[in-house]
């Protein structure tokens, strides 16, 4: 079955499946068989970013992506993959195997409930790999247990910093200074999120150039304070207002072309 | 070394693990090296009830447990071990072997960074048994390893709605009907939360009385609407936000024997 | 199916599933679809105590369970979850994940058969979290393999040192003495075993008082001969007998109302 | 270090790891690195033979050669990898996956203590591709985790019903009619150990002819009472005791040159 | 350390692995810590194209390249992660959590050895994933167990098929007919190295266009033929050894770059 | 199904998989339903002998087997279970666990597919017992998923170097210099393959005695070179030949009777 969005609600509250009764659920998968996940990380992000980041602005997207949308969403899994952060204090991290095994099972769990298009929006690239694989490995699974979806069952990862509209609007807004990790892009949604981390912005001394990423000592001795090429100075609330409202949208037209599709 | 609480804070912002850099963490471990982990769950919550009660309820308490005693929070994990409550819609469950291997993971990350005393405060009786296990399997790999930490890593369980003051004052306000799954203390906490819940509130029929859980399909046999001998409808905002001060006092006290212990 | 027990047999070979052929097997499972598991450990049990206390008194009790109420009783799992012990020399150790595969692949072999009610007599607090999370485990697979039994299957652990009139006769003869580890009770059951454990039987100096346990580092510092408040030399092999009585009688009440539930 | 034997000791008590307290393993590892490890399997044997033959048998002759040579022998291991038998009732299989785990984790846990010699004597030809597998996994991790004993640690599979002189002594007793599977050999040491099994012998039809062995379905269809080819009704508890102490003889100098070797 | 390229050596014999002895490898150690690894995949290429395309042709770039280079070239690795096209007769695939432990155990094997820099030339986009994943899992082993080479390791994937000069020859080609599996350029490559394969090649219908990849059976369905959008008919063996050529000379610029990096 | 051979063909591209179309397996299961599987290792093989020793002759006896008998051989699996000789450059081994897992899934796609008989060609001794272990979890599987083919699904695993002729050829050409590893019998099939291998051979010191295989480090004790009681010297092309054909004719008899088998 192909859905369509069931277009927008006022307030996430109505999106939220944290905040839905289970005869919600079922009524709602009457009209639409989608849902999205939000994927995140906890993980240094420079001298002076939030560890939070990659989840924090994974939720914000997913919910106001479900706030135009419709669709429901998950509480976001704040673990991602992370090793090679795991030089810098605060760091926390699932191995790939783990976090294959996190995914596999939420999506074996929401295709048991008929949930057949599942859409992850995620805001760390170290995630990309595994969430693919996880995918791969749940097919196989929902087929070896003859899930009644598991023919229909598609999963698709949406990363929502390398939507083209943000791309090109932190290329607008930051040059190169945009950088690969620590970004002033994913930090300004950060602040726009919470006022407590605007405290912390400060000049930084120029950042390691932006390279490949291997273990957690090859990165600290690359990135020797967490950055890849970033000034995250650059980053300012209203940015991130903004950011945030070209994700969604960017990522609203996947979504709807995501369920739609035959 | 052990750990007196580093004393109250203004607001939850301030020991947020989401919120602060991969410095604020390395000064933070100068003087505490204690850390709380919320768990959660996100499954069926009876009829009227929030498929994230336990997530949310775990997170607000360690939050305002972190705020009262100073302690770093991280994010909370929001999936657990709910298979038993897979025959309800909406219900995401990590396996047990698989919470087992996030748990693991969880912990020797942070041991990696020098936390001594981790204490996870959760929400879901279904996952007291695989974190403890994931507590020996990570004590072991951190011996493996040859951590420094390894000697001295220690981990606790804390259950918010088993603390005595949080029972007591459940029985006084729902006595019998505080049930065991979909209790009113718990929903009580989500209504306080968030609003929205509170338009969901209506009165059921007597729930099926509390009893053992096994599978799926034998746990929606037994408990056909998913609340095992509660009454959800006796909760009330008020209620919740007491419920929530209470757990974070006693949990205050546990948590302080905790980190203070030789 | 429920079951009523089958009632008492004359001699423990007739209920030992090790002694029966496969066609017993069958003619059993036409009137009863309940079996107990032994579960133990093999494990340090401070400087004269048995290290295969827990797997001893397992198998006794679940044997003398199974000449009253008739049930069929499996081979004792000898080994468990003891990484806390690693640091006393003869303990071996079945990681948490190892052992989880362990019951969970017992479980869904008896399964298979077509047994439906599994009573786990498990003699070591080790153990406990792990077989839950197995169960749970053991569940969610028997579901998705499609298994006939699936609906019905339950998985019970019974503790025999925690039934209520073991706890309190052993509180009647030891008092504060009990302690938590290498108890005298559970010391006396072997002692009525096996009679080349008397002479081992020494006075002790003063053990280590009980408290937490974590790793195996810090159980050797804290517990630096290997018991928890206990004071064994207390033990006596006629207490054990009655004991041991004691702990069959109890759990018969709850094998039976296991079996016959609904 | 190389071990010569520590000579015979009157009873098995004196032998048994679950007898011994940790001081008594600290002080034998003074003169001996030797553990043998009697591993069986609970899996049908014909319509008349016992389900536990693999684990009795082993255990009978693992302790008579801890008897004759002073070697320490640790609890059997009941369980083991039976997948093919699954088709009869009774049957307890650990997938190979779980085993190779169980035997690692064995062998990882003795080592740790200083166990350098690890003979394994084994009762179930279904067990012996897994545990040589599981030999090699754990000198892979002995070494990750560089433990001491690492480049000295050897494990050793001996297969008690595959040792000449039983074969030989089976093959006067028996003829061809020995078989692969409920062998008149393995029944009659059980004859020997449990009275209760005298009774079940009688005549049976001719058995199927040995075969291959594949899965589980492919099993009872090519061999419909369990049987490979024996004729269980020729053993007799007198060649039980002589197998037994064949077999322990036998085994006793495979032990002694696998302990003294270089 | 870094190592420059070795250089070109007059036939592939000279750079294979698999024709070394373990002294050369210590002398080839000596000047360079650079290796590749060809990963393939045994999955359907269409109703002509050949099951092996993925490894042969990942294994003759690879050649190439190393006889190019003088970098050691290990045997293929011919068996990837290909679920999707299980639906496909011949397919054959390693579950991603199987794949990622082969990957994970080649470069700890590696990595033991003392090589630093690990090229991965990869012939199947289904890998991509699941190979990204395991170079994070074997970094984090790696440091976990202490390696010398742990804070050098660097593992590279390299997809020959994705090589900027690759892709442009085969758009110049064959435009909008290249598609996206069972490629008129990597059949190319294959009628190049077996001339078995030229008789195979016949006119087919348009190929279902390109679309997005879940499981098994919705791959069967959406592109019934096996092709993505490609009309293999276009190849010929001399543009396979064209690209081929082409190829490794771009791969040996990205290898010269990954291995002299600092 | 039983199936017959199918009979010679002129080149082995016609029964290598990697050649094939998936239409031509189709075609190809209509009347046979065997397989035959290479597995080989990378490892060391003496001073002088080639690292891809057991891969490279389990390749090349599978394809003459297969060009013999017209049944299909698919990619040799170059990689298998070399732990004991990682002690030696450039041996790359699969831990038994990852062997196990790969093995599994090959012969799960296969039976999905319709395959029934699986035959190994095995060239590495120290694959023999996971092989084993696999077949047995993949007969698991099988059943567990309801694979058509479960009931019918038999492996087999064939050495080889172990064949009767094989031995007896080795035994007249080398006597007691055949040794056990790196032995003259194989590296002659590799001097048959490689004419580059024949520069390397050069007279040898006498090598270690043959003995037992425990963990890397006690294997380079005991076996400095690597080799094990064998003088690869003698081996001579010519020898190569004659004893590839020799594995191949002694094998085809084998492979025959294992595929019309009932």
């Amino acid at each position: 079955m192909t859905s369509s969005l069931p277009g927008p609600v006022d307030h996430t509250d109505a999106i939220r499946l944290a905040l839905q009764s289970w005869p919600d659920v079922d009524r709602y998968l009457q009209s639409c068989k989608g849902v999205i996940i939000p994927l995140g990380s906890t993980e240094q992000h420079g001298p002076t970013g939030a560890i939070g980041t990659d989840a924090l602005t994974a939720e914000a997207v997913a919910l106001e992506l479900g706030r135009r949308s419709g669709v429901l969403v998950t509480p976001v899994q704040a673990f991602g993959m992370a090793e090679h952060h795991l030089g810098f204090a605060g760091t926390m991290s699932l191995q790939p195997a783990t976090l294959l095994a996190v995914l596999h099972d939420m999506v074996l769990s929401l295709a048991t409930h008929g949930f057949e298009r599942i859409f992850v929006v995620n805001g760390h690239g170290g995630n990309m790999a595994t969430t693919r694989a996880a995918f791969a490995q749940a097919y196989g699974t929902a087929a070896s247990r003859g899930l009644e979806v598991a023919p229909r069952l598609r999963c698709k990862l949406s990363n929502w910093f390398m939507a083209g509209p943000v791309m090109r609007r932190a290329r607008e807004l930051y040059g190169d200074r945009e950088g690969q990790h620590a970004t002033p892009s994913e930090i300004a949604v950060t602040l726009h999120l919470h006022n407590s981390l605007i405290a912390k912005q400060r000049a930084l001394p120029e950042a390691a150039p932006c390279g490949s990423i291997h273990g957690p000592a090859d990165f600290r001795r690359r990135y020797p304070d967490g950055r890849m090429g970033s000034d995250p100075y650059l980053a300012k609330p209203e940015h991130g207002l903004e950011l945030l409202n070209t994700a969604a949208e960017a990522l609203r037209e996947d979504l709807s072309t995501f369920l739609t599709a035959a």
